[in-house]
């Protein structure tokens, strides 16, 4: 009696015996190696290519003579002339074992292979789709055994893919039959599960092997923006991303006011409803356009957002969302056909995923910063700070994870500052003060140039200078204190006070000019009074929310800060810690998410394990509910003063030691003396 | 140590010790009692009322003081005093055990009650509807504990009705938040499950105790007509029957008319999917109009059809079901939101089922008769036909239960008839001829009278008559053949050879005048050459159909035979033999299932374990393919013939004995002869 040959496959070490003659696709499977295949071995898909080794491999035992596997075949030759196979590379499920082999699973055939992000803080995403191709053989009808089309596909996904049942909405089986005699009996459908348990739905199906992919839509729907990253279920790789504002800001800038809106006009939420869903809808089009994809391509859509906008999206008033006790119409995780949210520019059967909610002002959102950046695994603690027209805040560790969300309004996003505008090119994001001679310098969106180099004037030109935004307030209110043109409490000095005639008078309070273009027609840009407080509030929202998950954990210093959220990938630490918007930590430990949002959002569409993963997260994340939380008012109240601790300039650790400016607009003395205190030393 | 009193249910006889203070409905349901309750113990829905039984029960071994149950208490009289509770009758939720006691749960009280039809063959509907009303009181919300309110009524019917999940819709899930706070918290959900281990949906919710019942609606849909009963999921109860024409008519008369009309028009099946979904909305509609019933009340609908119907009721183009293999879209049962389905004047979350199909040309329809009649649990053989434009047979008995269709076209409905019309007021629905002087007399629809009563004239007048349905026409053949004016070829005599001016010449055939009422401005009703062809075609497809079956199953003839569908219930046993439509069997065993299909549709709307029932069946049923069978067509031709076996009138038993009339029409020797030797015996 001889041996059969031993089969090793890599990276996986899974090793057995197969008699000579098997497949390698086939072996791959018994011993639940993950090589990937849509056509289930009919040498078309090219989906299970592998690599064999030969020679010695003493850490396998094994020593692999060139004919291990059975011969090239016609099969292999028809695709190589076809599509072209990489040198070395078999058809796993032509390829037969012959001897024994050591067999390359190459990560393009994997079907739970690893896609790493770009980004910094590397987190690498499984690809495990909740929808997958599958091709097979249909028995053809037979009057005798008079089981349907659907019923004999069905038995035909149990038999060659071991797929227990399906189901199909009515507009699948209508396109069925043509489809199955085009195909001649051999189809490929996409079944999609919501959970591991689920039972399978058929989303599409075409005649033969279908080869033009697969794809998802990863949403962040915010109050101000929609943002949509299109994804190769396959691959996981973001085919186009694309932004649009969100329509309803026409009913209100912030969450509270649409909620006001929903109040005081009946079926306001209707409309703010219709719109969001024509907005996503456009956006689809308009990425899929973009990315030459057919928009029935789209099968899977994964949306993340706020608990209002997530009422909103559903079609939920949310006026409950505006009230104590904040509750939720459903805080669960959503799988909901695509249709059902009248969300037509993609497949009519794709499904939508939308993450839990994890409390009545901590939405999908938060929980999908928290799937991104898993603060429940950090060895230290860690504070992830989400910034919108709310913060949402997670602060944790393997010990626990604690949430909020903070209202900080849409100051932080440029609205309702006097020269705010969202970030887009034009928009001032960077700028110093020298505390000097009291001068701004800066840098618009759209140039890596700052204003004081010569070429900026022809790069930028003066009328290509437009507003400020988020990150470009926070800077110029830190720059502002550093320069001593600013009190602790946020008073702005007056030009006599601070000896710079950059300080105007606008009634009773004074401004800083930025930038004046009026003469060139363009505009005139100024930090006033109330843009510093419309600032401060913010901020001492932000900080005030950070705190009380501190005190809740019981500490007064964490580890480490994440900012998360495009805002967070733009403003600068040391502005930010100047400003008091986050607790202090060492500025080395602040680093930036990015669209950590968005991220778990890309997550969950890649993985549906990652879904399970989250739904179990929210549960164990502990809410602390802002609004009522007594401590909170204190918290901001004590947050509202602009101290700065931080000296980036020699001069500002003196500034620091002298008593605090005093710019009184009332009678001008003290203040006056103060300015002149500082000026002197100007 | 006291022993616990005794408690002994009736009709169940389950019994058990329960402490002194245990409700009886608490009782009852740790024993497993059918005790219905929708509050769930709260004295409000009257629902598990109980008659306490006093005395002695040697039966049982209990002797019952009269101090057996707990006092009448307030709740009670609230009760009593608002809407009257009968003598003798408790509330099982107030009334608390106290000793040894006989309980009756009186029919009404018992969830699972049966509902015995009126029907001769009873056969018992056991109540079990997929869909079913359960109060709640649920938790509210919690700033601490963030959950929805959806997951709040979640944990309510896990902790109070031992639900473990639901599920629900967006347009639930929108409702769901002002209805929880007008409820005060208390809400009476419908719930409805697919099948047995389906998670069941919330239909509908209501503020507090829901009072006003749940309705069903049972379709049979046909290729003619569309009958809807309106049912009420409590009881069983039929509150309305309504019927509508079939609009699809207008597309074509018949099921392959209306294939060829798909594909000769492209887009053909989408209007004539529109149409019948129109048609059920209006039917709908008109039902819960005329029962004065909330249309949102109706949370379900089952549907029978047959095979075409089937698909262009699902939008799915019925073009495989015209040619061989007749490959169905999918044959299997389909539980579906109505909504998908444009069914919208019933509650927009309400479901639909639909039977499951047997093969091409069996539908749903002859499954539900299958689940009404049970030809697979009778001890004897049972041959089930159910006539309309297509006839549907079961043949079986507990052995194994065969199926096919027969293409009878729609002569027995009275179409394609010169004097034909449907089943209406004024229809002649019943004919004798007199075998001597050949003349007619006739019932018409709305009226009990025979035509040669006095009272006839004042009660239907002449011009009352309108024209002849289905039961009519083969009244009218069988009495013309017994009559000697049709020979056994299905050829009409003339004037001359039959002796009577009934029979008047039309070109080169005759036919047979029934009545004129011209004069009037009436029709003139007459049995035409034409229409017995026609009735020859219908009535051979018809029998060839079931001689197939019978071939199959080796037997030459039957032990009984179910006549099913409305026209079954209105046929002559003794005219339909004599005509050949069906094998000779008993007279007294041939009967009527009145509508069999409508009432298997009423015990899926009833009971969901006859959904379960009726999905195994099928699969058992043993279908026979009449279109590729080559034996059908030599029955069908030797199915031509009009023998007439049977003798009602004494007279007929010597004209049987007789050869054959010969009517040639062309030289009218032999005609004349044969007509002339029937009136000399006149």
């Amino acid at each position: 009696m001889t041996t059969d040959p031993l089969v090793v496959f890599t990276p996986s070490g899974k090793r057995g015996r197969f008699p000579v003659g098997t497949p390698v696709l086939t072996a791959a499977r018994q011993l639940g190696v993950d090589l990937d295949s849509v056509c289930g071995g009919r040498g078309i898909c090219s989906k299970c290519q592998i690599t064999p080794s030969y020679g010695e491999f003493s850490k396998h035992g094994v020593t692999v003579a060139p004919d291990a596997l059975s011969e090239w075949n016609a099969v292999e030759q028809r695709y190589d002339d076809k599509r072209g196979l990489k040198e070395g590379r078999r058809l796993g499920c032509q390829a037969t074992v012959q001897r024994d082999v050591v067999i390359d699973v190459p990560p393009e055939s994997q079907v739970h292979r690893q896609v790493v992000r770009k980004a910094a803080a590397v987190r690498a995403i499984e690809m495990d789709p909740a929808t997958r191709l599958y091709m097979v053989q249909v028995d053809e009808p037979d009057m005798h055994i008079p089981t349907g089309d659907f019923e004999r596909l069905e038995r035909a996904l149990r038999e060659q893919w071991e797929i227990p049942g399906i189901r199909a909405d009515l507009s699948l089986l209508s396109k069925l039959q043509p489809v199955l005699r085009k195909g001649k009996w051999q189809v490929t459908v996409a079944l999609n599960k919501a959970h591991d348990d689920d039972v399978p739905r058929v989303l599409e199906i075409w005649p033969g092997l279908h080869e033009a992919g697969l794809y998802g839509l990863a949403i962040d729907l915010g109050s101000t923006t929609i943002a949509a990253h299109l994804t190769d279920l396959h691959n996981g790789e973001v085919i186009a991303s694309s932004g649009i504002m969100n329509p309803q800001i026409r009913f209100g800038e912030d969450l509270m006011s649409r909620v006001s809106y929903s109040m005081m006009n009946p079926g306001g939420d209707k409309e703010m409803t219709r719109a969001v869903r024509e907005a996503i809808n456009t956006l689809a089009e308009e990425i899929a356009k973009d990315a030459g994809i057919a928009p029935e391509l789209i099968v899977e859509t994964v949306i993340v957002c706020n608990p209002v906008m997530h009422h909103l999206l559903l079609g939920i008033d949310p006026v409950e969302l505006g009230q104590a006790p904040f509750a939720l119409a459903t805080s669960d995780s959503i799988s909901i056909d695509a249709a059902e949210m009248d969300i037509t520019a993609i497949n009519t059967r794709a499904r939508i995923y939308i993450l839990p909610c994890i409390a009545g002002h901590v939405g999908a959102d938060s929980a999908a910063v928290a799937l991104s950046e898993q603060p429940g695994k950090s060895d230290d603690l860690v504070l992830i700070i989400d910034v919108g027209t709310n913060a949402e805040i997670l602060l944790g560790d393997k010990q626990g994870v604690l949430a909020c969300s903070s209202p900080t309004g849409p100051a932080f996003e440029g609205a309702q500052i006097s020269s705010g505008q969202r970030a887009a090119p034009g928009a001032i994001e960077a700028i110093r003060i020298d505390p000097v001679t009291k001068e701004p310098r800066f840098r618009v969106i759209g140039s890596d140039l700052w204003s004081d180099d010569p070429a900026f004037a022809e790069a930028v030109g003066a009328s290509g200078i437009t507003g400020i935004c988020g990150s470009g307030i926070i800077e110029a209110v830190a720059e502002l204190r550093m320069a001593g043109l600013l009190d602790e409490n946020g008073l702005m000095g007056s030009a006599e006070a601070t000896g710079t005639p950059r300080m105007v008078a606008e009634g009773r309070t004074h401004s800083y000019l930025i930038h004046d273009s009026t003469d060139e027609g363009g505009p005139r840009i100024t930090v006033t009074q109330g843009d510093i407080r419309a600032i401060q509030l913010a901020k001492s929202a932000l900080y005030a929310g950070a705190q009380l998950l501190m005190d809740a954990r019981g500490v007064d210093k964490v580890d480490r800060v994440v900012l998360a959220g495009a805002f967070g990938a733009h403003i600068s630490n040391l502005h930010a810690m100047v400003l008091g918007m986050i607790p202090d930590a060492p500025l080395d430990k602040v680093t930036s998410a990015g669209n950590a949002a968005g991220t778990g959002a890309r997550i969950a569409l890649c993985n549906i394990g990652a879904r399970a993963e989250i739904e179990r997260m929210v549960r164990q994340i502990n809410k602390v509910e802002t609004a009522i939380e007594p401590k909170f008012q204190e918290h901001f109240v004590a947050a509202n003063a602009i101290p700065h601790k931080t000296a980036p300039f020699p001069e500002l650790a003196k500034i620091t030691s002298l008593p605090s400016p005093n710019f009184n607009t009332g009678s001008g003395g003290g203040g006056e003396d103060g300015g002149r205190r500082r000026r002197r030393r100007g």
